[in-house]
């Protein structure tokens, strides 16, 4: 097997993985090696029940009957670990609570998903009981640790499966995030954490901490490996009560990334973090990105609400007749959070879905500003005796910048963000609307990329980039009025047009001023003579219905057809009519309308 | 005034009034009649307060120096009331409740809406104390009646609002809706009552019965009066927590009409409401509607979690402070409702938003059945003197069809359906999904105009249709390879296409058969010299989005531009560049592409 291994690099992300297939690792090989990693693991903590090695080799087995062409499914000889309130059919769910512990009959939706789709997985891993913290020290399985210091807290409550994916044993795990389960052990691991929005990863089979508002999460080395994973956990499960379908909402090209004010940040003297977190700006910043100032205060006023408020009842509701009868048996914090619950009246609960409602209007107005939110994940890293120490106002900390995005729906996906001087990691995560999670990923890859951590123990991993999604938009040239500035330009700006260019048709059009028209018009007709140059046009960007609807607009004799770009592309572009060129007047030798209506002002003045 | 009067209808219907402004009548002359109509009520319950005869005088005459030329505004000189339970600046809101008055200082958003677009207000009506009942006895302002039989209830809880309009005292009247108060009123007094999806409407100034599932309504003698005073009332508005920018939801131009199986025919005995039942699903199918049959079960279910379940702690937060201090106050029945309020805890607030939800994942597989729900509105009619010795039981009957629609976002209109052989109105829901608040309306107005009820006390008047509303569709005319049977027309089916109609051009177009083109297609080019006729083309409907990449998906030569059709029309169709018709053959003679493909097949065979 060592031969194999030496081609496997420290952290398995997907890239590598499928490189190595390809070059002849065979899946059981693979997970040879994994298991020799994970019997060479320093930290005891991470797994609550490992998949049975021979159980292991014969499901890599079964892959390679299934399925023998290498990488032939998505997640081909991936190997995952599942937090432990995951269930997994024929292994015990504990949440880190063995006296709670049930042996599950079927496999968590997702998990038969990724199973599905050729994962291997490997085991079941730690986390703060009950899903009930966002440190890892809440179970009597231990405390896993930082991958980069063992005297330092994962973060949780996915604690085991962060460590899983940051130590190279597996290629990715599923956490779980309410409060930030899922970023959180991200940002302490150098890891990538994507959280999808709340609805669009069915939660059947799933353990649940405050139902209407978990999550079920990816860490991953990279955010292309996680949304590819989410992608195959996505889709509607009608068994789920809060399961949806989702959509693939839209974010502009170039982003508008809201940071916080100086009022807002908060690193509880966390001086690296406070650092690191401006770096994290200006990389954004050399990105491309518009750095904007929004008002942090309704969604800090939001993500109070979830440990302060009624949503601790969703946590008693959740294992009600466990508790009444075996809190004795519960971590001590753990329990008093969640006999919390029982205070908070029906009355209580609907006046907290009032205040949550009315911190989301105001969060719109600060969504105005800024397309997406670049926040600290956590604002602080502690010791694992300090947290222990601590327990609650410690932990709370963490989910500062956390705590508010699954009450408030969006999507969100956490990067790493450099080291502090001490070594330990920091991460940032991007904030974005319902659904924008696909969307999300490009930039948050290129922050990951340029922020030069690496991946996880893997601290020189090169980052891929990930192109734009465009999905949801079409591009049209034009070549007139409605170019930057025309009178028609807003036509274009108002049903969200972005500029995407600036470039020339291919040289085979003739050019044309239309007689009679309000305002002035070309058109464009394609001939079989070479010109000396094509004609300039701007290409935008619209959303799909808005493009319909710009193109019902248009009157005759103007068409839109293809149009033959410079470099051989063909992009939707506006043709004319021929019988609209009667009286018109041939401009082509302008190369374009700027010029043409440049010349006509001269003229007249 | 006695001649302009004699123009009045029974009822106000905007066409009748619009039409006698048009001829005339004056908005101050119309509320002189409007006030001489309400001293004339037979009714004393219906209002709390009246606006007082010399200010409602004076509004008219400031909307005649504000816009003096008649229906300039969309409600020019519309007469409304509102109920109780809506605030109008300087007016006491009573809820029903006397000792609960205040008076409002600013108008509710929607009534400042309506004023602001020209309407008139008349007065404040009665209404089931706190919102809270469906039949319109509990209040100590009296119980409204039936404008069809005095002993009979008005439906509540928007009792006042509903008699209003159906007896000719206003044009339209505002009601609120959380179980079923603003459908249950219209169907017992022969009116319509358009129920938006909640959240479109801000209920800034409305005083919440529960919060997180009231609506604002409209009664009004028509479908196209109904919408077209909630599209007033439409849009965002950020003071109201739950307020939302809604869209508009489409519905296929042929519906799938889900109706109750025999199993889910609950009439309490009620053979007459049964009996127009069937007959309205009859009159649906006569309409082209496809009649399928669906599972009640899992929308009683969640109509039943409304008043049996945590929401009913709603109704006690909406009011805490009142009610802890001046329960002895209140109407007994609606008391003793509130007060089960607090029996509830966060844990059964949250259990039941989880079974809400559930259902809802059950009631999805019911709705792939059909587009559209259609249910009677109530299943019985009871007396004002049977209610009141049984008011609760009674009283839940009422909501079987209606209680579930807001806890599960629907868009609903009811409208009148006949009357039994006792002279009692019955009425039916046409319930449709989130948004598709525009899209209900022109099968619910049909589904009016057949059932030949008029409107309110107007059993003769005639009832308009609506067009199927075309906002968020596009048209296209297609020429060739895309026309029904032919080989791209997939293209337009996979797409949500429907076809609209067959037509011809203007006769101003040259068709040719393109050279080298596959499949083959055939080229339009407008000409200036008059041909024999047109050419044969398909008007196509798309969804605006679904067009857009249609039209992206067209190859050079061909384009869309705006097609002249034979009456005068311009569609949006196919064009050809003029350097595409090198090589073509003209096929103008033909008159259209299938006529021309036939003559190539009988040459090859």
């Amino acid at each position: 097997m060592s031969d194999e291994d030496m081609t496997l690099p420290i952290t398995l992300d997907f890239t590598a993985l499928r490189a190595a297939f390809a070059s002849g690792l065979t899946p059981v090989a693979l997970v040879e090696t994994v298991i020799e990693r994970m019997n060479a693991s320093p930290d005891p903590a991470i797994f609550i029940a490992r998949v049975d090695d021979a159980e292991l080799k014969k499901a890599a087995e079964e892959l390679m009957a299934r399925a023998p062409e290498p990488n032939s499914l998505p997640l081909w000889g991936m190997p995952f670990a599942v937090k432990d309130n995951i269930d997994v059919a024929g292994m015990p769910t504990t949440a880190a609570c063995p006296e709670f512990a049930y042996t599950a009959e079927r496999d968590a939706t997702v998990v038969a998903r990724l199973k599905a789709a050729g994962a291997l997985l490997i085991g079941k891993t730690n986390l703060d009981q009950f899903a009930t913290g966002l440190n890892g020290t809440r179970s009597p399985y231990g405390a896993p640790r930082s991958v980069f210091n063992s005297e330092y807290v994962s973060g949780g409550s996915s604690s085991g499966s962060s460590v899983t994916v940051a130590s190279g044993l597996a290629a990715f795990a599923l956490g779980t995030d309410t409060a930030g389960s899922g970023r959180v052990p991200a940002a302490f691991n150098n890891i990538v954490g994507v959280k999808p929005s709340p609805g669009r990863v069915p939660n059947t089979g799933v353990l649940p901490a405050c139902r209407s508002v978990d999550v079920v999460t990816v860490f991953a080395n990279t955010v292309a490996d996680g949304i590819a994973t989410r992608a195959i956990m996505d889709g509607y499960g009608a068994e789920d009560p809060f399961s949806r379908e989702a959509s693939q909402a839209a974010l502009p090209a170039t982003l508008r990334v809201g940071v916080l004010m100086d009022k807002d940040r908060e690193f509880y003297g966390n001086g690296g973090y406070a650092k690191l977190y401006e770096q994290a700006i200006e990389r954004a910043r050399t990105l491309g990105a518009e750095i904007v100032e929004f008002d942090y205060a309704p969604f800090r006023e939001a993500a109070a609400l979830l440990y302060q408020g009624p949503w601790v009842a969703e946590r008693l509701a959740a294992i009600e007749s466990f508790f009444n009868a075996h809190a004795d048996a519960m971590d001590p914090t753990v329990r008093d959070i969640i006999a919390g619950g029982a205070n908070y009246s029906a009355v209580d609960a609907f006046n907290a879905r009032y205040e949550l409602e009315r911190l989301r209007q105001l969060s719109l107005k600060e969504w105005a500003k800024a397309d997406v939110l670049l926040l600290p994940t956590s604002p602080d890293i502690q010791t694992v005796e300090a947290m222990k120490a601590d327990p609650v106002a410690l932990n709370s900390r963490f989910g500062l910048y956390t705590n508010f995005a699954n009450l408030l729906g969006y999507s969100a996906i956490a990067v790493p963000a450099g080291f502090t001087e001490a070594g330990l990691p920091f991460g940032v995560t991007l904030v974005g609307p319902q659904d924008a999670d696909d969307a999300l990923a490009p930039f948050a890859s290129r922050l990951h990329r340029v922020a030069e951590t690496g991946s996880g123990l893997d601290r020189s991993k090169a980052i891929e980039d990930i192109p734009h999604n465009a999905n949801d938009r079409l591009e049209i040239a034009v070549v007139g009025a409605h170019l930057t500035g025309m009178p028609l330009n807003p036509q274009l700006t108002s049903r969200g047009g972005t500029l995407v260019e600036e470039t020339r048709t291919a040289p085979f059009y003739n050019f044309y001023a239309l007689a009679g028209t309000t305002p002035a018009k070309p058109g464009l007709q394609r001939t079989s003579e070479q010109q000396d140059s094509g004609i300039i046009v701007e290409v935008w960007s619209l959303p799909r219905a808005e493009l319909a609807d710009f193109i019902a607009a248009i009157p005759a004799p103007l068409g839109v057809g293809k149009l033959e770009l410079a470099d051989g592309r063909h992009v939707m572009g506006f043709l004319c009519e021929a019988i609209g060129l009667a009286g018109a007047q041939d401009i082509t030798e302008f190369g374009g309308w700027r010029a043409y209506v440049a010349s006509t002002t001269k003229k007249a003045s």
